[in-house]
């Protein structure tokens, strides 16, 4: 399924992240999506979501690069499930490796002109149960 | 986040499966919910899941029991993430252990009666990776 349209989507949003353009990171994103920052920290809002973005590039130097791996999309009901093996590059920081391999998940919904909007951004997918 | 009202839906919904009962199981989904039965093989609709769930009891000939662990709920825009630890017990089949545990993430949207309904049951979480 890896010619699903939402991989351009996540690899533009990926690609948005590297650059810091958060106005177009941003258009992926659903007005009252979810992201989790971190295990036990949620950003709620594209306001909130964005404010995270910005703390993480500065918290990462400006040096993050996101690139995929394997993906699955399970769609069902205008919602899509994507689980997908995602790569964070960074300069390293504190204690943290420079290269994070995470199965992530990302929660899609279909709006009714068709566009595909991010709803809950999960990049720590099932391990959050090891919180 | 173990309070979630997700959390008792899914017990219920996990009694059914055991009980068999699946007019009671197919008040969980919603119309065109998806289940992924296992990597590779999807259940569309109501009609596909029932008839998925009728094939899973008759192959673990009637002895499954589903327990939960450890959730976490992560909400957006009327649409649920739960990531969720399932133990799955049999009576063993084939190459199968009795006993198998996952990590399940399942995709539930809220009707605009304030009704949870599950759109996406993936009981393989991020494990579908692997397939």
């Amino acid at each position: 399924m890896s010619s699903h349209p939402l991989k351009a989507l996540i690899e533009a949003a990926d690609r948005a992240i590297g650059a810091e353009d958060f106005d177009a990171l941003m258009e992926f994103y659903a007005e009252d999506a979810t992201l989790v920052v971190k295990p036990g920290l949620i950003a709620s809002g594209k306001e909130q979501i964005r404010r995270a973005f910005v703390a993480i590039a500065e918290y990462f130097d400006h040096s993050i690069v996101v690139t995929q791996g394997d993906m699955q999309v399970i769609e069902g009901a205008d919602t899509a499930l994507v689980v997908m093996e995602t790569v964070l590059q960074t300069s390293g920081k504190d204690d943290m490796p420079a290269s994070i391999t995470r199965r992530a998940t990302y929660v899609f919904r279909r709006d009714t002109s068709g566009k595909w909007l991010c709803v809950i951004d999960n990049s720590y997918g099932t391990d959050l149960l090891n919180s």
